[in-house]
């Protein structure tokens, strides 16, 4: 079964917003067996609403739309919908009622903006919208489903999950499709799919496998496609265990997995502690690693030391390693990892050091080098690596790139504990 | 004049990826004055791409499409092509000779895929990808112009400012088209909106406003259309500076400003530093300072104190404080503050604790729950705040509402230094 996604809205027409909205729903269809079969953005002009609702209303059987509702301008896409479903708006009392509940007790009082959000076209059924004043609207004509959400992610997201997909799952007949994702690190796409070639020639008609790059890793998707869940269950297993026989050092998670939320369930799991000395990647490991939460369990801090100052008060990195070698060096990067773990009293700890750009780069150490040092109960080990010359994909690959050594060699002990 | 874009690819119908290729292209021919009519992502079946060329096509001049051309997987999409304009596939030397020399010195010898990339439809300009190895391909075809690039964003990016803009510039004359983006923080949508109605009101036909709320902020976007380039700048700065009147304290930037970025720019005209103490935010506000170029020269360093051991240790908060206040508390962010400012020796520090969540709320505190303090030579101030129970979001909002404060600190010692 397919199903289309509208957004409506100029901010993601000139580039201002990126639609962060689609790829989501998508997931959650997805997971229900329902295939996508287009993802469209338009502006809220009225005859552009309704050619868009058209197409897709006549190549899919459920059509999702955001964007177009909220307290400031709702009123094109609504007086839309009247003319493409044939009816017209009436207040709901539900909906002034809420709307009124939500804004009192926040100080903010019932405005002529947000009393225009009560009015919904007769025809639909009005789905609750419980954190937001725009309710959700169902429409069910010719055969076909058509659901408008207001744009505001957390208040689109309620409302697929309890207004929308209960209702859907209600009334589709779906098939089973399954996805599995293997998140690898540290080989470049071309050189990957070669490692991979025979296994991936080897693939079953029902599995399709896609690779999808991004600036930290490559992932590689598979989806299962077939009537028993239990048999594509199996066959996905079986086939990622064989790739992971083929490149073991380069997975390291599956699906939603991070390699920073992977990397703290290892440490949370041996019970043991990291700490962080960050130069060139200026916080953002901590950051990484305490998204994740429950993180304090074994994350007990961090030293960011842009300065050198800083490097030799907080870390106690000797000034001299730092004249002699320059503070993007083996030295301080393993000196630093030393003073992390010390001065926060960690079982490990990650330090960088390197130069992110744009600025600063000399012919023997060009922008994008950088020294990542990893210091643990035993081991101390360091390495170079040479990123491309854009800030923030260096800092982002850095990150993933220190996570993972720290990964390895999380592994290898426990390994040699066992 | 109109353009389309198109992506082609599973990984974003299956919501794997976020398309924020078309954003980006968005804004580049927005600045060009190209009005962008539609957004389109699409599966790689060949009949879907050249349904989706057609409609583009019929409605739009310039069609540029992203995706489906790559190492792995470019055989269907060019295929599509090949059929859609009447043309079929040729060897480029040239596209040959330049994968040969982007690979060969990373030690990648040349495979089989690689070698199909040098396959070009024989209609097509091909144009040159520094990048990468999929070249652009460039179609005139029945008075419509079609640009086909990799989905890679800074292969896209490449071609799209090196190869695609130059070339329309060239080929289309366009009206004036400008935006400009008023960045506030502090003020709910409908608030805001109540509290500029009458200025809106007053706005001119040659202007448009609209609201884009995130997490983080509410922007504001101005669009002036005309002809007159000179006069349209004049009238955004006139409206503009009217808009600052009605709310100074919120409007921290315009356009593509950062609060960090901004905050780092009155640090650095005042001569000043900067260090952090971070609890709940984790190392997102070191993050987000560092991630401007030239951050060095104002921002010394920070300490993720994330256990309260560390807040101890390195930044000096008596335990008795966190005995008696517990760790999310005025006392011990203010504690937190000047401990920063002392151990980094930094002009200014902020410093925050708070409950991330999703656990660890009581009644008195509940999760969002952030005290935020701001040191500096002659302020020590601090705010408890409520965000939303999630934890990625309240990080967010967080690390900006800190920024904020320490802006407006910035700004009212600048003025009384006058």
């Amino acid at each position: 079964m397919d199903a289309d996604i509208i957004t409506i809205g100029d901010e993601i027409l000139i580039g201002q917003i990126i639609d962060t909205n689609s790829a989501w729903i998508a997931q959650k269809l997805n997971a229900e067996g329902i295939n996508i079969r287009q993802i469209t953005s338009i502006s809220d002009h009225p005859e552009h609403i309704i050619a868009a609702l058209k197409d897709s209303g006549e190549k899919s059987s459920l059509v999702l739309i955001t964007g177009g509702l909220g307290p400031t301008r709702d009123d094109l896409t609504k007086s839309a919908l009247c003319t493409y479903f044939g009816t017209h708006l009436v207040e709901n009392p539900e909906v002034l009622e809420h709307i009124t509940q939500l804004l009192t007790p926040r100080g903010i009082s019932i405005n002529s903006l947000n009393r225009e959000q009560a009015l919904v076209p007769e025809k639909a059924t009005v789905l609750h919208n419980k954190l937001g004043t725009a309710p959700g609207l169902w429409f069910s004509e010719k055969g076909k489903i058509y659901v408008f959400m207001p744009g505001v992610p957390f208040e689109m997201k309620y409302l697929v999950d309890n207004e929308v997909i209960p209702r859907v799952r209600k009334l589709f007949n779906t098939p089973v499709i399954l996805h599995r994702t293997v998140l690898t690190q540290g080989l470049a796409e071309s050189t990957l799919a070669e490692k991979i070639e025979v296994w991936e020639d080897n693939l079953p008609e029902s599995l399709k496998l896609a690779y999808l790059p991004s600036p930290q890793n490559v992932r590689l998707r598979l989806t299962a496609r077939g009537e028993n869940e239990d048999k594509l269950l199996k066959l996905l297993d079986q086939k990622i265990k064989a790739l992971n026989e083929l490149i073991p050092e380069n997975i390291f998670g599956y699906d939603d997995d991070t390699m920073a939320g992977n990397v703290g369930k290892l440490l949370y799991n041996n019970g043991q502690t990291l700490s962080v000395a960050e130069s060139c990647t200026g916080g953002n490991i901590a950051h990484f690693l305490t998204l994740n939460p429950g993180s304090s369990a074994y994350f007990k801090g961090g030293i960011v030391a842009y300065s050198n100052e800083l490097k030799v008060k907080l870390l106690g990195v000797n000034p001299h390693l730092i004249a002699e070698n320059g503070a993007v060096s083996k030295e301080v990067a393993e000196a630093m990892a030393l003073g992390a773990r010390q001065a926060m009293n960690t079982d490990y700890s990650i330090a960088t050091t390197g130069i992110a750009g744009p600025d600063g780069g000399t012919e023997e150490k060009p922008v994008g080098t950088i020294w990542i040092a990893i210091a643990g109960p035993n081991t101390l080990i360091s390495k170079r690596f040479t990123f491309a010359n854009n800030r923030e994909r260096t800092i982002i690959r850095s990150t993933q790139t220190a996570l993972n050594l720290l990964r390895l060699e999380l592994l290898k002990s426990s390994s040699k504990g066992k």
